[in-house]
């Protein structure tokens, strides 16, 4: 079996890697804080999951061990450093070997990591997900790709252990721009729900029924379920964080900017995290946008 | 078993009261256009469902022959002519009679009609639907009612022939105020589902596959679904039209200044929806925001 590289184990990356050590693969793990590693060793000790996981020093040392390195990063700044750093996994990375790029980054950095990759004989895919922690621990992400489609070939049946809507969507840079889109509509999508449920709330009518009855029709979707619920409970505890979704409209509205798109309502609930980041909310769930609209800072 | 009038039979009323129909009950039938109130009792004759449904020549002899009336109209401006109108149902209706208005209509007018009943002895519902033609169809409407719970508890058998997910959501107006956040949610929907997906057409990324993926994830919802594939298609066929869903989005934002509600994108998507009525679009579904959001006026 292939040996799998897994560089980047918080809240979404630990359960992945976990589902890869179940099933069998052979991992090579790094992260930046040592104590994830170490759990997923143990873990594997005390459930008799063979084989045992082995812990590399960086980025480099993963890939020198790898057939495929996956990276689950929380940010661009993260990605570029870990691949295509001094000590990054394209330095050490064998030709032939696949890098899957899992974090949500920018298109345009996984178009340069694509090219990076290209140069030495690796083959690197972009492929953010949706679904959240709970998507990541349940193995149902939907996972967004872009790169080449014999990479993409050779990736999937480790990628089906992670996740089960799975789809090629275009090159180099096509599924972080897939998931920019992604989270143009969770985020408007928020906005949406936050506007109605303030709306029943103030017109004296109960939000729990309201949401209720609206799961029934074409208002229905994920978010007035997950995040409708959130707000009805002032629950902001993450989950997705207002700030993260910020960094993720950003990317939306340069890529937009460079294309020519025209994204009005996403840029104003840009806007919006914004202003929550600003008053000291940015570690809130991103439905936390129920407090712009309905002026509820408690 | 009960009389039921039914008042509106268009693409909406029609296909429900056939459902009325096929489980026996009594129908007194009336229409501003008597075609569809003979093909109605064409259809019980050639189906042999009994009994044959009678027509009433006014809102006030379908009411003086019925227990429940039904009324199923395309605006408030209709609404408060036929049920108060001179020859209105309230004008014709019997004490203990219950009239159920099913349009979408005014939170204010509905307060209004419940007063009027309430002087007669009628009750007076509000029970709008979410789920359009198809679910009408179907039975599958999501039914939202305001009014007094032991009109709602009498009226349920009837309205459990019509839809599935039926919610008494508080007393006399709430029905339409959660219509109305209803339609707060499904337009904020169909715009964010337009900037992403001309967002990714734009980055040169297939529409098509883009929201196959984003079906899996949390951008998932029923607007995605119906209306990112209207506009993968630049089909614009109503469906709902642009200009009932502006009239709709002006009735919540009327609602709101009374009790101040902040509804800053609802009142910006309405504002799209007035320039595509403007420019000759409103006779279009209302996925036709993407007319605006992609600019194409094709």
């Amino acid at each position: 079996m292939q040996t799998i590289g897994f560089i980047g184990l918080g809240l979404m990356g630990k359960p992945m890697a976990e589902h890869l050590l179940r099933v069998g693969y052979s991992l090579v793990l790094h992260n930046r804080n040592r104590t994830s590693v170490d759990e997923l060793i143990a873990l594997a000790h005390n459930s008799d999951f063979k084989p045992i996981p082995r812990a590399a020093g960086s980025p480099r040392q993963v890939a020198q061990a790898s057939d495929v390195v996956i990276t689950m990063l929380p940010n661009p700044a993260a990605v570029a450093s870990v691949i295509d750093g001094d000590d990054g996994v394209l330095s050490g990375a064998r030709a032939g070997a696949i890098v899957i790029d899992m974090s949500t980054s920018h298109p345009r950095l996984a178009r340069e990591l694509y090219a990076q990759g290209a140069a030495r004989g690796v083959s690197v895919l972009d492929a953010p997900v949706s679904g959240g922690q709970v998507g990541a621990q349940q193995a149902t992400l939907s996972i967004m790709v872009g790169g080449d489609a014999d990479a993409f070939v050779r990736a999937l049946p480790v990628l089906q252990v992670l996740g089960k809507n799975i789809v090629h969507v275009g090159g180099a840079g096509a599924g972080q721009i897939v998931k920019a889109a992604n989270q143009i509509i969770v985020g408007l999508t928020i906005e949406a729900v936050a506007e109605a449920l303030a709306f029943v709330q103030k017109a004296g009518v109960d939000g729990a029924k309201a949401r209720e009855v609206m799961l029934g029709g074409f208002a229905t979707s994920r978010i007035l379920e997950l995040h409708g619920q959130r707000m009805l409970q002032h629950n902001f505890v993450p989950g997705g964080r207002a700030e993260t979704h910020l960094k993720d409209l950003t990317i939306a509205l340069e890529t937009a900017q460079v294309s020519g798109a025209n994204l009005p309502i996403t840029a104003q609930v840009a806007e919006m995290f914004q202003t929550l980041v600003e008053r000291g909310f940015g570690g809130d769930d991103h439905s936390a946008l129920w407090r712009i609209v309905a002026d509820d800072w408690a």
